[in-house]
Parts: structure tokens; sequence; C-alpha cells
């Protein structure tokens, strides 16, 4: 289904091409000022516009309809609308000959039986990520006190994200890159053992933003390969400090009081300018095939405050649930 | 919550140096044939035993209470336990002192406020993962025709297990390593855009298994480095087979019948026999400490049936909700 | 939380005055035919204009912002929006004097400490229930082949309607009722056991509309006086056909093939025309007070085309439900 | 499925004739005292034995096998087990041929298509309310400070109980009942508008107990019949106090402070010692028939801690979701 959360919960809607979008964000606890301006910061930072990102630039104003009052969460579901301004359907008629690969035109037509709204990916559209970056400007403020930043680790294998970004401009194709998101000051305790580690809901939440093919937490995939004693991070004092954090912050599935760091894997965008060779469903015949449209070179750079926002509501619902034990 | 699943629910309890340990499943269809011989194979490929496993051995002997009525199940939920008869409470009364390093004692301490069950690791222990291959072994009667397999990539940095092993033993220390997963025969159109994407949920039961702390699929991280001409996998044909598989097997977060394919890197067991520094709760100091009992070397050896079991009850489900929809 | 429903998942959100109030349906398959037009008939079986219902008449124009392409469901989330033309929040500005008795004003402002939206009753408004009608509207279409019927079973202790709307007038009070709704067609295994009886579910959702205060199935309270013998149904052929229906067509919890009975009882309308004693919440003194604004007499009037859309999306999630299992 | 609840959640398992039967209670608070003892008086209070109920007693010990510690509650699921000892099979093989009216065993057997466990009603089996009365003893730990209570309102129409079982006794035939539960004390402000107001989830977990065909909050059914200046109630002061209390002490779905107030009907024991008749599913006949077997003439005496206890698991569900909101 198309949500998250126990105790405040996203929920999405809308198509790419659609007249709007919207998410409705429940659960959110009275009384916190809200007002379109606070969204203005994080939608700018994902906005396309610049070097590498696609010209598809959308007004992306929040038009808050229900869950605020005078400037206030009332307790209410709140939704956020966005209008679609900037679609260029005739773009993509073409698409329905050619289901772009890498993209999810094939398995939607297969999976809705052909009644998918496939244009520009339709629900499946990067579009919606403006959604989980406002339910995360909502899920911040329940947050308060926890500071969370995504950053750019790595664009086609660069740890300059401009000499990775110049490669795709070099090479006339698209490149993936690494995110690295950091939690400071969140409190020891949260998550569960087991299913609801908190491991698992950000993994969860994390592989719901298109692009994204891998996560690991602290030493992640390099863990594998070191010894015990060298990966244990020790603890120093009563407060959970350890001496190394190797664990990005987690044990047991539990906050351990530590920074929480994470990485995910941001797969190249699959609208590359290349010539690629692929079906052509209409003919039933392997051609070649170029993408029309605007596209983001590296769609990793527009990453960062998305996952901030997924983090947001992973943790504005862990420390919700916290309150309820305590 | 110690749960997981929307048509098919997995719900774990137990601790373990309890008398019992135990499985719910919730939503098992009926009429499946089912008998405790169905548990053998697989509980027995999660047994320690083999070199570089804890010679802590238990019967493992499921006892299914309730569910099942003349070898085939009723559709009421499905209660396995298992008895724990190999338990040695003595050793870890001193733990309390030293909370080890890389588990979860000192985490649950503070979020139980020490009313948790210490011993063992308690509900945190790897000793519930017998239930989740338990719950496998249903899971993957209902995923009939699809084909779940687990084995390791590496040990310790090397592709051969022995060697890895080798490290650990010649180093008296814990090692990790990498478990890689693959699905045969799965439908195309299983998951949802967003928060249910197969990665999503296949993310979210594996990093349930204690010591995961990576997931990626497909290419995963490699992906990040590549170019998109290279990464996307051409459409073959009419099937959705691609030429490449870069992707394992999933885009838009929907399975595209190709083979899935997902790997986990799994830290080295906590527990080394390699003497450490770290908190002494009562003296309130940082000093050497020494894990006593019965532990793994390497606990990676024996996740390959456990995530084939988390694998096994995620595709369940999508598959029963996909049967709703069609 | 503002939602309902495991497979079929309906969300609402808006407040009486707000801009707009919408429903998010969530889980709808693919390929259903669905236009605007759809939903005129049901919506006008709400509508308020007739003898004892409120002069606020609202367009109820539905505008459908996802979930449907080329006037087909897509399978993606289907949004629909109503906007709220006809407000006069002047009128309740007033109110936050006198929270209204019956009316959800005072619980409101402790539950949401003064923060939520009071005017019309915001969220609480039974405007919202055009929001449950639309959902019933796409919920009947997946029933197909079940019919679904509301009816009024009386009003103010009468069986004709017109002479229990006329005591209302007469004696310048509002009045309550009770509805019936049948349910013709319905496969023979719906629900389960215990917590998802077909009985918990219904009633869950029917409480859900405003002014419910009671739920009956079958003989219902009157059953409560009934020997064993008169009240058991005997079971006359192979598709479970029964003799009498006392038990309203469900049989421990599950469907049973017969008709599906059940009654709401529908408290007078809290808004009543006449003088009332109560709290004035700023001068903190009991005194005279009058309801302004436009009031329904009989609210009961409006539940049937209400209570029918709740059932059907009961029963559509619970068909969905049965699909996957069998 | 068979569970409920969102921070305090319930979850059965077992049949009547079944080793064992048992409940897992997951999202308990630790610390909580907890022993064996601590469910005696109201596992008694619903044991058979007194006049005009079944005598098949069990010894009904409460088994905990996880979840508590040095008798306190971990944090961790807490399951209990109890033991069918006095389970008479032999009895029940008769009832394949004769699906018991007023039974599921007719609808349990086309649901589970002949797989159901249908000794002495399998699953569906009043023995298993048992679990529900543990799980409202710890519930009612979480609700300290509230009181819970249910008792008898009338028997077979009289409110003298022992009068009305005595016209089952001289009728020789099963009777009915209504049942009342009061809770005093209960903070104002739990609950939500539309799907999870408090009459929605009260309902949903009564409806969960077998036999019961109604459930009517204050008033009820007799509002229905009010005018609205008598039914409704005058807030008196700041704290919610109302002069009459026809709305059982929840107004738009969330408690008022007031004493909640609700009743539910409980139809006649559908085994009943008189013949009737009804289908043979071997001979396909309508036949004569008799309940043999072990059963109460009046089930709804064992009902008042019943309703107690899904009053309370469903009110310290809904405390918990308060704390983490405020």
């Amino acid at each position: 289904m198309n949500q998250f959360g126990t105790l405040f919960r996203v929920s999405v809607f809308g198509e790419s091409h659609g007249p709007m979008i919207g998410v409705t964000l429940d659960g959110v606890p009275s009384g916190i000022s809200l007002t379109k301006e606070d969204f203005a910061a994080d939608i700018a930072r994902r906005k396309p516009g610049a070097k590498g990102t696609t010209p598809r630039v959308e007004t992306d104003e929040p038009i808050i309809v229900s869950g605020v009052f005078n400037d206030r969460t009332t307790g209410a579901p709140l939704t956020i609308l966005f209008e679609n301004n900037n679609t260029r359907s005739k773009d993509y008629e073409k698409l329905r000959e050619f289901p772009r690969p890498g993209h999810a035109d094939f398995v939607a037509s297969k999976k809705f039986k052909g009644f998918e709204d496939y244009r520009g990916g339709g629900h499946f559209s990067g579009r919606l990520t403006v959604l989980l970056v406002a339910a995360g400007v909502v899920a911040k403020k329940i947050c308060h006190g926890v500071e969370i930043k995504g950053h750019i680790v790595e664009i086609a294998g660069e740890k300059d994200p401009e000499k990775g970004l110049q490669k795709a401009i070099d090479q006339k194709d698209s490149v993936g890159g690494i995110v690295e998101c950091v939690v400071r000051n969140l409190p020891l305790g949260l998550g569960e053992p087991f299913f609801d580690s908190v491991e698992s809901q950000l993994a969860h939440a994390a592989f719901a933003i298109p692009a994204i093919k891998g996560v690991e937490f602290g030493a992640g995939f390099a863990a594998a390969r070191m010894f015990g004693v060298d990966h244990n991070d020790s603890i120093l004092d009563d407060s959970g400090t350890t001496q190394t954090n190797h664990a990005g912050g987690i044990v047991g599935g539990i906050s351990n009081g530590n920074d929480l760091i994470y990485r995910v894997a941001v797969k190249p965008t699959s609208s590359t300018p290349k010539e690629q060779q692929t079906l052509n469903v209409k003919s039933n015949q392997v051609e070649n095939f170029s993408v029309k449209g605007r596209h983001d070179l590296c769609i990793a750079l527009r990453v960062p405050v998305v996952l901030e926002a997924t983090t947001a509501f992973v943790l504005a619902d862990l420390l919700l649930q916290s309150k309820a034990r305590n």
C-alpha cells in the first residue's frame, strides 16, 4: 500500500501528469506551528534546475488543505497538495512503444493490465518525492532537538560531486552516487528487536525512494570483512558513548545514543541520453531507442533532502511510540 | 512490534533462556500439508555444531500447537513452539557488569529500564532465528513453484568460506561475511511503488535478522559507480526477460520476472573470543573484559537459511496480495 | 487514525470550513470504470435540502485527482476532493463560548488543546460523510453482484418516516431513528473468527458515522430474550440457506450465505432548535443557549446511503481478502 | 486476522481440542508486576461450573512462557498458554454429519474447505475467551486508576439473573441476556473522530466475543426515540461533567470524562438441549438432531468478565496512544 508508519502515518497519492499530487499525514500532534514558508528550504534543496538536473521546474508551492488552522497543526489529518503545472504529456505518448529500460513502464503495464497512467511514469514518478520532502518537513518538527543531515558521499565514484557530474557530462550518460544521512542527538532506546528494528524501518522507508538499490548502516558492507574485536564499539560511559561507531548508532535494532549513520546507493538515472537497445512492444522487436524529455543526469544529487525526509518520518514515529511506553 | 506482514503475518515471542520460544503464523491458507518432518531440513541448515559455530546445540524439535489438523493447515493461526533445553544461565549472570560490546545488553537495559530478561540476550537472542526459519518453511509452501536459495558469497573477505573461517580460527577472533539470496520463477508484478516496494519489504525483514548491517539489490552499491547505459537492463521479450540483471529483478519496486537477487552484509559475531575494553557498569570504569559462553566464530555461516526464510515470508505475503487484486 | 481497511483502505481528511475535504482509496484494483457521474446518485441521496434536513447545500461535485485515467481505475491511490463552498464561518465564532451539547466541541478543545479547527465541528463534522459515500461508490463496484441497500426503519419511533419527522416539526426539536442495511448475494465464508468477524468490522465502520449509538445484527437485542431453539436458524441445504435468519447472515463471525441484515441506532441531531442549558466556558457558568446555523432536524434521514457506503467498503475489503486465500 | 490493537496488540491462537491455546500480548510496557496469581480472580469469574454453565471444567492455569522475568513484564512479547486437559473429542465426531445450527461448523467447513479442526468448534470455540480474559488482566494493569466493571443487566428478559436462568431450566432450553460494562475514571480525550472512535474500537473488540449480536452506548437504541433536547447531555463544568449521560461517556467518538457505559446483547447458547431440525450433510436431508456434549444454558452469565477484558485492552491501547501525543 502507499503509506507508511504506525503513529505518524504518511500516505501519498497522485501521478506525474495528473492535476495534482498530495500527501496526507495522520497522527500529527496538535499545536505545532506550520506555515507554507516552512517548506520552502527543503523543497528548494530537492528542486531541479542546477547543472545535471532536469529542466522541468515546478513551482512546488505546497497547498495545505487540512489539519492546520491559524498556522498551527490541529491534530486532524494534514493534507498537502502540489499542482502539476509543467507537464508535457505529448513527450510520453511515444514511450508506450518503448517501455524505458530501468523504469517501471513495463512492469506497471503488466501489473495494472494496461490501465496505469503511463504519462511520465504516472504514480511511479520521482515527481512524488516532493511529497516525501513535505512529510519530512513536518516530521522534523516532531523530532525537535534531533539533527538530521543528508549529504553526498560520492558521485560516479568521485568524492567531489562536481568531478563526478563532469564525468556524466563528458560521457553524455547518466551516473549514480552514494548519499549518507547522519542523525545527531537521537535518544537511546528507539526501535524494537526483530521486525521493528531501527534498521528495518529506515531501510523500508529509504527503499521507497526511487533509484535506491542499497542501504548500509555504520560500517555496513565493510563490516563483513572486519574482525570482531575491530568492529565492536567499546562502551565508554553510562550514556552509552562508544569509542568507535561501526554500528552506526544502532545495536540489536535499537538506537544506542551515538550518531546514527547510514548510506544509500543511488543507481544512475534510468533516462540516460545515450541510445539503448530494448523491446518495442508494438513491433515485438528489440530496437534502438533514445529517451526524449527532460531528465536528471544524476538523480543522486537530489536525494539528500529526500533521505532526510524518510529518516525524519521514521524517527518521528519511533519518538512518538517511545513516549507511549515511558 | 514483534511481527511482520499483511496477509501472511509472522509474530515471534520468547527469550533465549525462557522455557520456550514460539512463532505464530496468521493468514495461512487452509489445506497445506504440514508435518514436523517438513521443518527438519531447514532447521538442520541453521543448526550450530559445525566448525566455527557455537557448541550450544538445541534439539530444535518444532511443536505445532495450533493451526494444523490431520497434517494439513486449517486456516487458523498456526503456532510452533521450541523448547529451550540447553541453557546455562549462570554463564550470563556476570555479564550484568559488562554489557557486551556489539550486543543489545546495554541498550536493552536502558530501553526496558532494567526489567529485560538479560540471560543470553533474552528476546534479542539469535536463538529466535529458529522461529524465522520455521516461518520460512511454511511460507515456502505458499510460494510453491518459486525457488528461494540463500548462499554464502564471502567469509572474512574470502570467496571460499573455509579459507575465511580459517582466518578467524588463526586470529582467534570472530569474522563476518556476505550472504546472497536468489529467487527464481517469481511472477512479474509483485510489490507496490513507494512504501511497499519489494526492496522495502525484503530489506525490512532482512534487517530483522541480528547482525545484518547492509542490504543491496542487483548491482547494489556497485550501481552507484556505473553509467546509466551500462546499468540499464534492456528488455528482450514480452515476458520481461532482460539482457542483464543489474536491477536484481526489481524495477520501480515491482518484481520484473527475472531472477530476484540480493545480498546482505553480516557483521562479525559480537561475541569474539578476544579480550576487549569496555564499560563495567558497576564500577563505572572502562575495564578489560572477555566473553565467556558458547558462540559462533562466524554467524554469517548460519544466515543463508534464515535469509531464505525472511524472503519466503515476504514473498508469500506479496503472492497472496497479488491474488487478491487479480 | 483516520483510516480503515486492510486491502481496501479508506482515509479521510478535511474540515467543515476548510477549502476542501478529501478521501483516498488505496488498494483499488485497476481497470474499474469510474467517472464523476457514477457518484451522482449516491451523493444526491445523502444531500440535504429535503424537509427536515439542513438548508446548507453544497454542490458536492467530486474532483478525482488521482488513480483514474481514461475513466478507468489505474490501481494507484484514488483521491477524490470536494470543495467547501457554502460555509458561513461567522456563524460559529460564537460557539467558542458554548461548546454545543452532544457535539464534539468540548472534547475536541480539550483533546487538541485548543488548536482544533472549531468552525462547524471541523474535522468532526458530518460534512465528511460525503467522503464515506464517495468511498462507497467505488467499493460497491468492487462488490459487483452483491446488493447493498440501506433504508429507514423508524423515525422518532414511527415506522412512517413522514409521521416521525412531523413529530420533530411539531415539537420544534430534533429526532433520531433506526436505519437498516440489507446485503443480498454475499458469498459465504467472509470474515474471521474473533477480531476480524464480519460483525466486528461492520460495527467498527458503522460507529465511524457520526450520531450512531447502537448496532445490532439479525435479531440483535431481541435475541437476548429468545430461547435457543427459537433463535437458531436451521440449515436447509448445502448452500447454507437457513429457515429463519435471526443471525442476520453471520455465524461465528463468518458470512453464511443468507442475507446479511443489521441495524443502527441514530441519536437525535445534537443541534436541536430548542433552547438548552449548558456551560459557557468563558463565564464558567451554566447558561441558556440556542444553536444557530443550519441543521438537520433528523440526521437519520441521511444515514441510509452512508451506512451502505461503510458496508460496501468493509465488504470490498473482505472480498479481496477472500480472493487472496482461495 | 486473529489479532487486535495498535500499540497494545492481542493475538490469539489455538483450538478447543488441541494440546493448548495461547495469547500473545505485544507492546506491554516493561516493569509491570505480573504473576500467575494475578489471573486467578478473573479466570475464576469466567469459569463454568455454576448452575446453568457447562460441566466441562478446565484447570485454566496460565503458563507464562515469555515477556515476564522475576515477576515483572520485560517489554518483550508476553505469551500465556493454557493447556486443554478436559477434552472429549469423541463427543464431536458425530457432529460432522450435523453442522450445529447457530454454530460456526457449517461456515467453517465451507470457508476452510473441510480442513478446519472441527472438534468442539476448533478455533471458533468459546474456550478461547479465556485468552481474552488473560489479556484483560494485563491490560487492566496498564489502565491503572481506571475502573472497568461488567455486570449482567438481564437474563432471558428478567432483571434477576436467577429468575432468567430458571426459565431456561424450566423450558429445558438455552437463553440469552444483556451485559453492561461501566468504566469509571477514564480520562477525557481518548479516541479519534471517524474510524478510530472509542465506540468503533470497543464494538470491534466486543463483537469478537462469540454470541454477541448487538452493542449500544449510553442510551443506545432508546436514543433513536428521544427528542434532541432530552438526549443532549448538558455540560456543567470545565472537567466536562454532564447533567445526564445519554451519550455513555463518548461524544464525537472521544471519551468525555463521564462514565463510559455500554451494553451488549448475548444470543442464547446455540447448543440448546432441545431437539432441532437441520441439515444432515451426509444424507443431504433435513433431519431431527440433538446436541450432545457439555454446554452452558446461558453463555451470557460468563460474558461480564470477558467484556471487561476486551474493554480493558481497547482502553490500554488508547491510553498508550494518548501518552504518545501529549
